[in-house]
């Protein structure tokens, strides 16, 4: 009997009209309020996918978390702002009961031949095998779907942890295995805890208000990769004011790059 | 007799309706095709701020330049797609001829009392007056606008100058001087020459295609720069497949973090 991963499910949507597709919220993907934002990030991603008028692969989405999603049906529409010879721009808002809770904007495009380097290192870890597996957070539902192996930069349990340092560097895969495609690569972009509590040595109400994802795979480079580990390295830059950034890279284990990804979070204390 | 700042003649805008406005492009602000994208990125910006709907400050700004902006004028649409007693989310689009030339999402918020800490660190840099003035760039006439010194990282004009390293450092005020306020922050974080450049030693087709900008400053610290030069720092990380991604920081003269700013590009060659 085949069935579907949670992943595919949870990010399932049916054609309602032109340019408008319905999902539903799931609970094995809930954060503490509302869907893990990963998930929502992919779903916005997967509806301007599936629209006919789609051209070339995902290269940068910017998701802006306006307003909780509350447990149930909801309503994403698409719409192509603009096609070029070699690149599509995307506007697409996610709404609950006529009210907009998530918007995007996405770039799609084709990769050419070029030149090519990764200018930036990867962080030194050891193998997601040595680092070994680790309780899944009882933080929120959604973490279970998650193997993620923190090599440094654990959420600290206590404030004689607070840490002068925000980076977090982690191997993380789904669980079940699943291939790894721009969608699940744009969630795994938000498994990161918010860097807040490893400076203040605990826990502190915070979410990510907008996620930007440049994604540097196409699809055959995300084949190599397959349902392995990848490799992340977030860490914050400036908190105050109530906001506060992060900066992450998603690596394979291979050395390659395969997207930055940077956000903005609301934080209280 | 009075004089209205170049900055602030290219960036302004009349209403024409409920969330609309009208613009006009400026020669002096003319890029090689089309203006400036940090002028395009500021005028996005204004055109949201003077909406009476509007509250709070700018903390986040994604701009996408999906086609180029023809001499003359054209119309912003700005729409606030979601309202939160501490923060707001807009959409904005400009039009010419009917066509979607340029997207943005925006986050407004109040800014509230909090731990703060700068993590990241200024880059070393000799001070402005050190550096020197230099020659402006003939590269384009938007550059004519800037008192740019660029300390470390200058555009190659050889491909003897191939570095493998593609950061700049520079200082950057707008001339003549003008107070810094978050459109002025927006435009300088798109001032770097691209950094593809640095890393062939020469000239190749690039442009951006989608900027983001948090901003760190409320207006009262960006007050206390008033006119004085910013610190800019950018570096790619990855280039391939036409496209390379940019990360840059901006900092005061005394060391606060202002800004942090990140752009994909698109290249050829």
């Amino acid at each position: 009997m085949w069935a579907m991963h949670p992943f595919d499910t949870a990010t399932t949507l049916e054609p309602v009209a032109a340019g408008l597709v319905r999902g539903r919220t799931d609970a094995q993907w809930a954060n503490m309020v509302g869907p893990f934002g990963g998930i929502t990030a992919a779903t916005m991603l997967g509806a301007i996918d599936r629209q006919p008028e789609r051209t070339g692969e995902p290269v940068a989405l910017t998701v802006n978390f306006a307003a909780p999603i509350d447990d149930g049906a909801f309503e994403i529409a698409a719409e192509p702002a603009r096609t070029n010879r070699s690149n599509q721009h995307w506007i697409a808002r996610l709404r609950q009961n006529g009210e907009t809770r998530t918007t995007a904007t996405a770039l799609f495009g084709t990769r050419r031949d070029s030149w090519s380097d990764t200018e930036a290192d990867p962080p030194p870890a050891p193998t997601p095998e040595r680092v070994g597996p680790q309780k899944s957070s009882e933080f929120a539902p959604w973490l279970r779907n998650y193997d993620m192996r923190i090599a440094d930069g654990a959420a600290p349990s206590d404030v004689s942890q607070a840490s002068e340092d925000s980076t977090t560097t982690l191997w993380v895969r789904l669980t079940p295995g699943r291939i790894l495609d721009h969608a699940a690569l744009a969630a795994l972009c938000d498994v990161f805890y918010p860097r807040i509590f490893l400076r203040r040595g605990r826990f502190v109400p915070a979410g990510t208000i907008s996620l930007t994802v440049y994604f540097h795979a196409d699809q055959r480079r995300l084949d190599a990769v397959g349902d392995d580990f990848v490799l992340g390295r977030a860490r914050g830059n400036r908190f105050g004011g109530g906001f506060f950034d992060q900066s992450a890279m998603m690596w394979s284990r291979s050395g390659e790059l395969l997207a930055t990804t940077h956000q903005i979070v609301y934080f209280k204390g």
